[in-house]
């Protein structure tokens, strides 16, 4: 099994997120003895669509993208809709890939990649929807239960969370990649 | 008051819509003497947001622009997050713009106008989300209670219903206006 016991992980979402989508990664980067931190809008709790609470460890104003090694983006329609209004969940966003760190996206997590304007000339998937708004924004859209492009990870629906859980491991067990850029 | 008396409006739609956004106009178009229509992907009813219920009138499989002299789009992130998944539901809208016949969309319903391809040097405004999906399929976005561009009607959340329905009812009085196109 990989380790990743000298990594920090940032997962961030708000109200409405698709509960498998934050629950198995959490699960899986704590099995490999990675950090986790959920990062939100506002201190408290998040709830996901069907019920599933978490704890906000940072709110975006707070904080730093230093501070982290990835970046997990679970969907969730109403999440995925509402996290990309706030301006510093998108700076955040954004400066994983000024720093060239794993980020991966599921579902309509991927939204805010469109408003962090990060997606020109990478190959990604998304739940089916975004496919225009994806496409618009520069990226390459393919309809595959998992998309890595240096760095980047992308899958469509909580279908594809076993692939998405394995290619975002390995890719953070791999560090810094030199095309995951701005 | 204006007498629509000889249009037929199609309000296209699906499960999750934003209610008032739906009955509102409906109201409105009713008591100006227009015949209106449901639109969805599926026939019988369909369910808003908070629990109005609407029955279909026809599939988009069935419906066909010709029948109509304008559309109106409602909002409700899950509607206008699946509504666009529907092929049918794309081409219907964008022959609208083809016909040059009046179109109107409220907060989240003028996510398929980018699907439909039919956004490139238009202004719009919509719910503060769609802002980035919007320009990028080559819309002008702005921050107004309503926008009116030649015969296409934009507004941004239901606090807007009263500018949205008095321009959607002028818009359509007026009929066909050459800017909308494809």
């Amino acid at each position: 099994m990989t380790h990743l016991a000298d990594k920090r992980i940032a997962i961030l979402a708000t109200d409405g997120y698709e509960d498998s989508e934050l629950t198995r990664p959490l699960s899986e980067l704590l099995k490999h003895e990675a950090a986790v931190d959920i990062i939100s809008t506002e201190p408290g709790m998040i709830t996901g669509k069907n019920g599933h609470e978490a704890r906000v460890a940072r709110t975006t104003a707070d904080a730093n993208a230093e501070d982290y090694d990835a970046l997990v983006l679970p969907g969730g329609v109403a999440n995925g809709d509402r996290i990309r209004l706030d301006e510093q969940a998108v700076s955040f966003t954004r400066s994983f890939f000024a720093q060239h760190k794993p980020v991966a996206a599921i579902c309509h997590g991927g939204w805010i990649l469109a408003d962090a304007d990060v997606l020109e000339n990478r190959t990604v998937t998304s739940y089916p929807s975004l496919k225009t708004d994806l496409r618009n924004a520069g990226a390459t859209w393919v309809d595959e239960e998992v998309v890595v492009d240096q760095g980047l990870v992308t899958s469509r629906t909580p279908d594809d969370l076993d692939a998405f859980c394995d290619k975002l491991i390995e890719e953070i067990a791999e560090g810094r990649h030199h095309g995951q850029t701005v």
